[in-house]
């Protein structure tokens, strides 16, 4: 099957094997939002409440303004995070999940934690593998 | 706190929240590692059961040689993935999951699972971003 027939077959069954794995499929650039560096560390830290952008800053230790911003863009456009300027002086903007941030959070949550509590097998994985 | 005590404070207390958002954590290349674009895709493909270096290939369509050989190798490296020398003639490589591979695997699953099957809500966010 070609990839052409898989990704516009995909449009209208949203099954996983037959989407994610179709290199033009419309979902693979969400996912690599997502799961990118930053996005995965701005929706997980976005679980814990709205935050104002200067202070997400400081919670994703590490990114620069430029790739924050770019960041929730492309979380904004996606449908995962909301931004809201409140008419205070000076305005104030928020960023919170959507519904289907939560979800996607909640996932991407999981993901890291499996990590965390493994990284004794990962740290022994490595030595071994260089040993070698 | 600075990000000196963060990361080091990481080593010995791996919890979710002190650890991968440290910009200098151990844990944080790992996850860019699972979580990259190739690394996600041959992951859950693997779930699928054993493959070999050139069927893995076609079934993660659109990855070069040279990405998924860099990716398997960073896969093996932190323990995702397991790679087997068979002695045939020709000797036969095949890539498995190992334990915690299946365990981050599975996570990604749910991941993909959750985008797939809201793509029609991220369309319409995205429609909804460029009308405005």
């Amino acid at each position: 099957m070609s990839t052409q027939r898989i990704a516009s077959a995909d449009a209208d069954d949203p099954t996983l094997e037959a989407d994610v794995f179709a290199r033009n499929c419309t979902s693979r650039p969400v996912l690599q939002n997502v799961a990118s560096r930053w996005g995965t560390l701005a929706l997980v830290a976005l679980r814990e409440g709205p935050y104002r952008f200067s202070a997400l800053r400081r919670r994703v230790d590490g990114v620069s303004e430029r790739m924050l911003s770019q960041t929730l863009q492309a979380l904004e456009r996606d449908g995962m995070v909301h931004r809201e300027v409140q008419e205070t002086i000076p305005p104030r903007v928020e960023y919170t999940l959507t519904n289907l941030g939560v979800e996607v959070a909640d996932r991407l949550e999981a993901l890291i934690r499996v990590l965390e509590t493994n990284m004794p097998r990962v740290r022994e994985a490595q030595a071994a593998y260089h040993r070698d």
